[in-house]
């Protein structure tokens, strides 16, 4: 099996993004999963099942590691698993005890200073105690809601003039040194009920890129046009984060599942909607970021 | 870690019964851990975890398997699972290689002979290949519905006449050499939308209990009364199984989670009220079940 580092470093190469997708329960992880694997059955697709702070704290960071682990090993199949957005050092060790294969940490609400001195010491534990671990930074705010918008999140930026800077994000990389880079670039947490997210700055990507020399990371992926996403990758992304949709798709198939029987209460039964959503979008984002659309 | 057959025993000596409840996804198996873990700290119920052949489809038997048995290994918890109603020779073999604490091969539709044929080819597989596995087997039809009935379930038994008989009883344990029997003495899978269930005839449990002398384990528990539990374990049932009512719990909580927030999406937000529904059945079941209510 190939290491995660093996995989993104591939992945940057061909000027194609790895999927990585939000978990709350096992549905969510089993349409992950079989979305990938049926994909194109004999490439073996690769892809990161994510969980953020409240996601680990829910279904547990220890379950969350072994189910992936053990679907990886009994399928060798490139399927590994992230810590989202871990906002404290305390979280960044359980995560690094839990065995996560990577682990974010973000601090992108801070000032860039202190920014920089918290993502490096949660870098320096992470490669003291992991040292196979893969270490992402932030840098630039982009919200951090679980909602269906109305409005662009409080803080977030999305002109050109407040996105994450090529020299900053060059800065921030040297100094941290960690693996993969997250900025914002036009990119937000959640999407909007009936308009498409805002564009994202493809120039400011390709400039950030060419400075960084690292793997960049997506956030916010839901509600991005496709266009966008393609360019993007082009750019310069190399893994891409969707949540907010699969939890709308997981949502409707539930509303879905309750109003198919009155009487039926077995949630494997009430879940089918919702599973088969999810790796509808799965299915059709994995073509999108692997280039086979 | 005393084994699930130490723990049966000592609830046969006590004359109390270990609660058992069937999982879809991960919540519910945080409320049933959460809930026994809580419900008298220092003494760490016993608690035991079921999957049907329907559920292990959905939730994956490796993946059940590991959750629990690592909940077990790290809070050192006597937590176990089992294999619910395994119907054929080939999910018991699945069942064997995912390591299952425990399996029921459920031949209760079968004529007796071919019942006791059938149970005796599952026992002596897995004696062979996974002799520490607890074996159970049942006689007796109680309907396999997961859904609230209108109607008694066609095919499944309610009056003295047609329940278990203790002289058949003796014969298929005898000759299936399980280690846990269950009868049909009045329980059925499901239960009724507006009315209990029906009485449970505690005199025949009890001429049952004198003739096979092992554990009996009660299937359909949910919508038997708190008095008919009392007695059915008073009488020598030593294992309850309760899903419909949990699965209910886990239906009307994701009802109130929807209702909750129109934009929230995230699963783990919208599941907060089923984790607490069914933690509360479970807590309430786990102290009738142990005799402190």
């Amino acid at each position: 099996m190939r290491s995660l580092k093996t995989i993104i470093a591939e992945a940057e190469q061909q000027k194609i993004a790895i999927g990585h997708f939000n978990i709350s329960d096992l549905v969510g992880l089993r349409a992950i999963f079989e979305a990938a694997r049926d994909f194109l059955p004999q490439h073996k697709t690769p892809v990161i099942v994510g969980t953020s702070e409240g996601e680990r704290d829910f279904v547990g960071a220890n379950e969350a590691v072994i189910l992936v682990k053990s679907l990886r090993e009994r399928f060798d199949y490139p399927i590994f698993i992230n810590a989202d957005h871990t906002h404290s050092l305390e979280k960044i060790k359980e995560a690094v005890e839990a065995g996560y294969d990577a682990i974010i940490f973000d601090g992108s609400k801070l000032p860039l200073e202190e920014n920089i001195a918290a993502t490096k010491e949660a870098a320096n534990y992470i490669r003291t105690h992991a040292p196979e671990t893969i270490i992402e930074g932030e840098l630039g705010y982009i919200g951090s809601s679980s909602q269906i918008l109305k409005n662009i999140p409080e803080g977030a930026v999305f002109d050109l003039a407040h996105a994450t800077k090529s020299d900053e994000a060059l800065r921030f990389v040297q100094e941290t040194g960690v693996d993969l880079f997250s900025p914002a670039v036009g990119n937000l947490h959640g999407m909007f009920a009936n308009a498409p997210n805002p564009a994202l700055q493809i120039a400011r990507i390709q400039e950030i890129k060419s400075a960084v020399k690292i793997p960049l990371v997506l956030h916010g992926g839901s509600g991005v046009t496709d266009s966008d996403f393609v360019a993007a990758i082009k750019a310069g992304i190399s893994i891409i984060h969707i949540n907010t949709e699969i939890r709308l798709a997981w949502k409707k198939g539930i509303a879905e599942g309750l109003a198919a029987s009155m009487n039926e209460v077995a949630p494997y039964k009430i879940l089918e909607p919702s599973l088969r959503n999810m790796k509808a979008i799965i299915t059709a984002r994995l073509a999108l970021f692997s280039g086979i659309k």
